[in-house]
């Protein structure tokens, strides 16, 4: 896959060089290539295969280069085909023949792969510690909400009574399985490829252990042509990033729903809110929104890469340079989403008399009058027929619950008493005492847990 | 949707902004929406909303930032959120309070999907000019070989031959469904949403025919809370560049194939390919490659875009700002890979010799002795029945069928005579005489047929 | 692609046989694979490729085959391959050697192109057909219920006043287009492939126009290699299908929305909700919501042919027998959910106190406060900032804009007097008299169009 | 989410029952809701929720439905609503009124959600089993063909000399990080969420710890509205099952290629592939195409699901039933292939000829040469410039390498001397000394490694 031209004698045209460039994309890259390079170059002395003193010439070449680059004063000519070959060309200008010697034992195939597994595990880290800044967020949201009640939803309908806590967590149990699944990810990412050559690894006594370890790889890849075709860690990211966008796509729905006038039981932020021009009151979910559409893009981009991988015979095949574009977005989306989430969370006003009235309508505690009947001796399926009962005579009358009189409840079992009075939204978020259940003490003590891990190291 | 700043006191913060805006992606619409503001400006002033002073001093404005902008003297300030609003804050320093007339009896909602629109048909035509020149290069490179012979294939097995401009041809075939597919997308991209306003029409008495007229559309949106959350055109483009792009990765695929070592059926030009930097001979298909490996780029767009609207309730909601990015990528995936295809078509060297020997090999004929033995008054399953076992008895001696004698075939069927010799590539073409099919009488007849087509306006 | 034994003595196992039958799948397209057929022997006779005699017993044989499969007397062993062997083995029993002359001049590939081609065709008219069942729903809907008002959204959050019919045309609009889409997509699949053969088209003099009529197809394909290796029109149709979904997971999120007890605007039928076993009077909205969660299996299977066509290389692969059973699913699933959004649609009832209470609530009618003022000359984005202080004022007061006294209005602009309280949900509707608002007049003329489109065939 | 009818008087309708059934599907889980339920009924009885002698009598009605079903007799009536509604109406058919009590703090949605991971589980430890198999398989190819060499590959262009065992070892490591990812995977599919009822957590003290031994789950759920809306288990199985089929269509694709005439490096078993009607000496590889054409099946079911989840408010939404099918068909096609392909890769014939000689074309020594000039003192890419220009020279003379004199070779370079007869298709191969290279060394190291790994428990 190396590119220069040999007899070809005409110029590629511009079109066709701009069809092939990635430059404008894995310029990114740089840091990782630089990197990368520099520990070539020491392996390449230490093993004798160039000299100590060449090494030290490419070394110091390359890091000028770095420089020059974050200065904004590197040429980043479009005519070169990407940044590998950028910094190389650039390197044989400042320091002439010698870095060509760069080059040996090395191929731009194990070369980019190194680069792109480099980046990937900034990538990931970086995205682990978002991850943490989020569910930190959702905890102290939670925290500062600890008592309120909200309706929980099944169909979008009104169900059983929950502590807004309690749902807070639920996210955060989702975000927990992300930051599995990245570090997953990290474990098939943290593998060292150079060494592999073009496909079938290199004509030199290289050291790949050393390698490793000055680049800081867990180990070094097993087999040549898996190693300079595989993009598994890319996908995986991205399957890791569809399902994080997921659950993130699912707190913005319910941030939505709860702001709209209709709801109401939340107030955003105003930096995280639009307001409308005439309606100034108004605060449109924007972020929220923007980031339910995004979820979308994310989960193009996997399906684009998934589409773009199969079928390649081994091993590297000109497609795989379409994997880093879109991996770049998906890792750019995600980061900022679970960023701006982090501030949207933490600055969430919780409407809490709203949202307490919303669970007192309907009649969130059916599920337990029948589970005092059950308690009181009743069969649970007779039970809930009873209750079925009751609930449609008091929809009737348009009456709550406990606006009818134990005569009337009477009427549907004679298990009825007094005590039926003893059900409330707090008896009933208390009777849920499990765990895993939305009863304060279960709550409180899952708070304690998550705190403590939003704070650990992901 | 308008977003100016209310009570909101706190500045969104940069993250914020940088997380909503769109002006990155969609400053490319400046074109449109300049027109469309002039457009409306005039209609305005047609209608006695504005004075004719009023719009005269706004149209010049638009033209002299439409100058700026084209000089590349305009400052695109990030914190603006897009194009519209970047133009309209500009026109207000340009020409003052007057500008804020440009806005009665519009919304940025309906002002988008204009703007969205107007690049739209833009791009479709484009696209229908590069399939053009696309079937133009398969038909010229098909009459350049006029008579090649390939095996046609089925399930990458030689199974008959077929002309190379017959192949070619199937190629043709498939971008004619794609301009009609684009052609009706055009239909319902070319409607006007202006007059729209946010969501349910505006108040005030403009001319929508106007509008359409000077706009250039065929037609006037009928609804306007679906107006503004209409993106079909936006999707349907995307859906048909998918199957557009698929067709070009077959072909890529196939270009891939025929360049290997192993078929080497043609030579790819030297601008339109890459060589190894060592082994100079070799030409790597790298834009094919590209362009197969951008194919999934492209479903990628249209599933993300997919799963963005999906479930959106009416009418504007932000998420919808995810529409841009993903189609201005795709047109330009598309338009790009069509152009590199025309050239890497029209310069491709067939090697014809290679493909009629492989053409030879296998027993490509036997379909045709069949024929052969039905023709004589075999039944059709029994003739494949004895050519079948026929075929088997030559592979096992390695023989070629020409290389038996009229014994041995007749071992097989009495029906077998001397003018069985009269079957070959040549005769195996011809007798494929019917509409569609491979004999040289009826691809010559296509050929002239696709050459008119193709020189015709899409 | 012919599979009969050759010299294969090994039997294939009954695992691969089961990997490689479609028989599960396409026993579906026996009635287009007969029909097909029939029409093949009667050409085949017309030609004298076979005799009258001959092609006699063969249509009688096919149709006795029919008749068996419809009355469940059809055996479907699984260790054929298909629909095709399936047919072709039972036919060869029943009328012996003279069954074998039926695949004179055809192919699997040709005949299983034209199966699904004819299967193609009628599903598209059966769809087509649902869509306009479900525009006449929507229409009925929308006249039952012609002077209901609903907030109009955007970003969830009331924006502006609108008729409940006019936002129902909206859904009208998307359905008209998806109407438009189908035919467009029959215009291309209309087209017979019968006569391309295996590949290269068929050796024997075939009179295709005859087939075409006798099969009900408006022309003949024009190239063998693409006729048996073209999907599109499935493509195509998985495509529109997409958007189809698409639309109507819109309309299913507003239904749940809307059914939801805080919007609480509508009312499902008992026969399109599911009850819960102890919340009687809930109607959770199940119809809605698996058809909006049936939307992403649809975008699944057109995914799903878009990566398996990628890429292959003509003519024909066996990759394409993935092309039916997503095929058949996303046609099974498009119409039945248009049936039941048809019956869910007609027999909602709407709340329109509560939409009405909702569309005052907020302060919906700024737009028009705006536009009241700019008619009396204020210029537009000033108008805009007056109403939105205004509306500030008011907000902070917690009054709504009716309440607040002239003298309050006209601290804000001198513009404001007694007329001001014309404006209302009646007015401001009455205002958006342009084509495609939401003016009574406008929607009652539209109405009036939708109806005569939604009973004129599609 | 219970659906039994309450005050609904009218009968959901076929068409809707139709809809909204899942049993068509979900009968598939009979066993594992039985085995959840059994467990279910011991836990109630132990905690004194039901008395044991109920317990035993549900237990023992379990027991016998289960065999009523897997002896075929069990009678699925469609008018029920999925596979838990089945079962439980049995029940109570069979044991009366004390059936009713099998629901005593469950519900639908934590039952529902059991099951599923019951299953997952079970199709995990399935599909690692198969993996194991199918590496197996290459271990076993790759010795038997220890010494085979083939060309190795880079844009489908011979690149270097590999040996075949290291080419399948490069499969054996891409399946070994499948296995990885579905034992990741397996971890968090491995957690009971019973004890979470309809989203809040169940009211009544049960034993969780108990339920999660008994079924053989590593833990219980930690937050209940989670528990019952999460299905990233699905999501993560379908994501690795996307990226396994990835790999296992560039193993198709490979197959296919090998098996072309051109190619010619491979023969596939008759059991495996399938003859033509009439050229039976060809062998179509029918089962690599249909595993490749899968392979967009399986990427369509995730597409599907992540679609279906995304924007989901919590918790449990009838959305969420669309799991299952894509599930089951996800597991079904995934272990199928993988079957398939262990049987097909075991029974693989190589044609190590014909792949040394493709070998042996073209130059694929080239690389070898110029580490040879770069062993003798060579600057790197001056080197790789002098092989160039030797290169072009032998292939303008249509000379392969060892043809060439050592004077013309001097042409070149001085440093060129009689030893470069040495370089050879063994020279080389062995010179790629290094871990995860192709020297025959390193190869006999890989495969003892792989060999181990691939018979210890995944």
């Amino acid at each position: 896959m190396s590119h220069i031209r040999g007899r070809f004698q005409k110029a590629m045209d511009r079109l066709v060089a701009r069809y092939t460039s990635s430059l404008p994309s894995d310029w990114r890259l740089y840091r990782y290539d630089i990197a990368g390079s520099i520990a070539h170059a020491r392996m390449l002395a230490k093993q004798g295969i160039i000299s100590e003193k060449d090494a030290e010439v490419i070394v110091q070449g390359l890091e000028s280069i770095q420089e020059e680059i974050e200065q904004g004063r590197f040429d980043f000519r479009t005519e070169l085909e990407d940044i590998h070959m950028a910094i190389e060309a650039r390197l044989m200008e400042k320091v002439g023949e010698v870095g060509g010697k760069l080059h040996t034992a090395r191929s731009r195939n194990d070369q980019v792969a190194l680069d792109l597994r480099l980046f990937a595990k900034e990538a990931i880290n970086q995205t682990l510690l978002k991850l943490r800044e989020l569910q930190r967020a959702l905890v102290s949201l939670a925290e500062a909400n600890k008592d309120v009640v909200i309706p929980g939803y099944t169909h979008l309908q009104p169900a059983q009574p929950v502590l807004l806590a309690h749902h807070l967590l639920a996210y955060f149990q989702m975000l927990q399985r992300d930051i599995e699944r990245f570090k997953d990810c990290l474990k098939r990412t943290d593998v060292l490829p150079l060494g592999s050559g073009a496909l079938a690894g290199v004509g030199y006594g290289v050291d790949r252990e050393f390698l490793a370890r000055e680049l800081g790889f867990g180990r070094a890849s097993q087999n040549s042509l898996d190693a300079v075709s595989d993009r598994d860690f890319v996908l995986e990211y991205e399957a890791a990033a569809s399902l994080c966008m997921m659950h993130l796509s699912r707190l913005a729905e319910e941030i939505i729903l709860w702001s709209s006038a209709e709801f109401d039981f939340v107030e955003l932020d105003e930096a995280y809110a639009t307001a409308s021009s005439i309606m100034p009151q108004k605060r449109n979910p924007d972020v929220a929104e923007l980031a339910r559409g995004r979820t979308g893009r994310v989960y193009g981009r996997l399906m684009a890469l998934l589409a773009t991988m199969k079928a390649l015979p081994l091993a590297y095949n000109r497609d795989l340079q379409e994997d880093k574009e879109g991996f770049f977005d998906t890792v750019d989306t995600l980061l900022a989403t679970l960023e701006v989430f982090a501030g949207m969370v933490a600055t969430l006003k919780v409407k809490r008399e709203n949202a307490r009235r919303a669970a007192e309508r309907g009649y969130l505690l059916a599920t337990d009058l029948a589970d005092y009947l059950v308690r009181k001796g009743e069969a649970f399926r007779t039970a809930h027929d009873i209750v079925a009962r009751l609930v449609s005579y008091a929809a009737g009358k348009g009456k709550p619950l406990h606006e009818l009189s134990i005569t009337e409840y009477r009427e549907f079992s004679p298990l009825f008493s007094e005590d039926v009075r003893s059900i409330t939204l707090e008896s009933s978020l208390a009777a849920r005492d499990v765990v895993g259940g939305t009863a304060p003490k279960q709550v409180a003590r899952a708070l304690v847990r998550a705190k403590r891990i939003s704070h650990a190291r992901p």
